[in-house]
């Protein structure tokens, strides 16, 4: 039995306890400042206010006053934090971390460098540790619905990581007759898949809006930016130098992420024909990753434009999906442009 | 204006009249001696019974008998039979396609070899042409549902041969404001992920099957059959030598198929736990072209790897499918095996 230490007590963070308890292992939940209310109610209650579910027995909550003893004797940390809260994450927590213990991260997201380079947040953070620090961070990609996690439903995702060897003793700690884990060491490319599903389920959902607004039923339209988003999303898979078989872990997870989630819901108020701004008014103000990926990647690929290392044309649709977010753009899917540049 | 032959006119043969009128071209629909009833219902009210729709303007109807004069002078020649037609066509109308005809054709499946070795079936077909034949053998990939082609709906596939000007050509001939045409050289890829579209969309469908039978809604189980699904077929596509890319045009098709159509029905029977013969009662004897690629590319791979040039363990969930297909096998769906070998 280990102690396993989950920092962010959202809904994705939350829902590791599952696994964790699962396989017998101490859990500790550290809520943020963000999840005040969700610690208070579980120390009280028992209750995940936000899974609407009774957290597993054993579950040991605190507030992030009490970081310090949670985290301490812990055999791994899990980051539970959104994108939004990397950096808090990476600054506020990593630090406190002893030396020796791993960190498996449920954050999603591409950190774009000063020159456009993209990198994914376990190797952005990873360059910035002090040097001498022994603390190895891996991630967690692939389709996971927080909700199905917690009532044992078959979930299949990824371990990425530097350490394969490192990756099969987090595997043996979490994997259970219904978390299913797969293991690889091309960060780059799991990370990228993880990040790029959010982006462009906004995007198939361009057509779902599209549909809704007209009245029509089809599906040819969606299927062709679903195949699209594959293909851009592989040719940034091979720009950040990561392995064209990971594309297996967008395929997935884009397929239950245009389902279900916020992205999908941007998406379809855009291809509705929405503006920006009326769209996010719609949504009031919830937070979207899918759209700060996108716009974060086609910054970042006009950046590597300059100098020849990328080639927007390479990426219609993104494009598209960035003068919607960025520009107030009118919706004009671009379609030919795509079958093109196919 | 050219002169287009579309042979077979089924469903897909016959949505292909759509853009080929669209471009204005004479449109010549030819019935297999299967289609008899389409045709004769056609000639007399310009209606496709199948289709359930009005044949576009023009569009001139035959019966297999009046196929030489339907083929006399034809700029173009669309092969619309399905994969169990694909030798009829070959013996049948091939050999009396004049030489500098190009044939596009809609047939999705591939060909087992003695020893094997899978082939597309433009290529199995053009190794067996007499030689000094210049008959030059193309074919269409990706999502297409034919009905929504026909009503103008936003369609994005890809055409693919050996030729890439001749390629150009077609698409300069077929291609409309709504039908959007890639181009492809790379026959293995696009082929094999046409195939293997319907045969993992039976695949995926399993896991929705079970859910149903269970009761319980989740989204999880069958995404992660999907990233399997995509994982599999991309190591078929490169073991015939195929590109990578052309995974895309999987990505996108399988999405569709999972949500409309006959491949997805066998699966979802399965899924619920039926055995094969009880599923195919259900379906009363409807031919499935996902369930023949599943065991033709299974006995394949078997064949393959008794010298050592496939392993049948990269494949675990196109075994488990075969299994259920071929040997009654009761539904197992080895999350497990899959995980160890992602």
């Amino acid at each position: 039995m280990s102690i396993i230490t989950i920092v962010g007590s959202g809904v994705m963070g939350s829902a590791m306890c599952w696994p964790a308890r699962d396989n017998g292992h101490e859990v500790r939940l550290v809520g943020t400042h963000l999840d005040r209310e969700i610690i208070d109610a579980a120390k009280k209650t028992g209750e995940h206010i936000k899974l609407k579910r009774r957290l597993p027995d054993g579950v040991l909550c605190y507030q992030i006053e009490e970081l310090e003893t949670a985290l301490s004797g812990a055999d791994l940390v899990i980051g539970g934090v959104s994108s939004f809260g990397a950096r808090w994450f990476e600054e506020n927590v990593l630090p406190k971390i002893a030396d020796g213990t791993p960190v498996l991260s449920v954050t999603k997201g591409l950190e774009a460098q000063e020159d456009g380079t993209l990198l994914p947040f376990p190797v952005a953070m990873a360059k910035r540790m002090p040097a001498g620090r022994n603390v190895v961070l891996n991630a967690i990609g692939g389709p996971c619905l927080c909700y199905e996690l917690c009532d044992h439903h078959h979930t299949t995702i990824a371990f990425c990581g530097p350490d394969m060897e490192l990756l099969k003793k987090l595997r043996d700690m979490l994997e259970t007759e219904f978390y299913h884990v797969c293991l690889s060491t091309d960060i780059a490319g799991v990370e990228c898949a993880v990040a790029m599903k959010n982006g462009f389920a906004l995007g198939v959902a361009l057509a779902i809006g599209q549909k809704e607004a007209a009245g029509v039923e089809n599906l040819n339209p969606e299927s062709a930016l679903f195949g699209e988003a594959t293909r851009e999303t592989l040719r940034l898979i091979r720009l950040m130098g990561g392995e064209e078989e990971s594309i297996c872990y967008f395929a997935g997870d884009l397929y239950v992420t245009v389902y279900a989630g916020r992205s999908r819901r941007l998406g379809e108020l855009l291809g509705r024909g929405l503006d920006i701004d009326e769209a996010r008014e719609r949504l009031n103000g919830v937070t979207l990753e899918s759209a700060a990926v996108d716009v974060t990647v086609a910054a970042a690929l006009r950046r590597m434009a300059e100098d020849g290392r990328a080639n927007p044309d390479d990426f219609p649709l993104l494009q598209h999906i960035d003068e919607l977010l960025s520009q107030h753009a009118k919706l004009n899917i671009p379609w030919e442009k795509m079958a093109r540049n196919a």
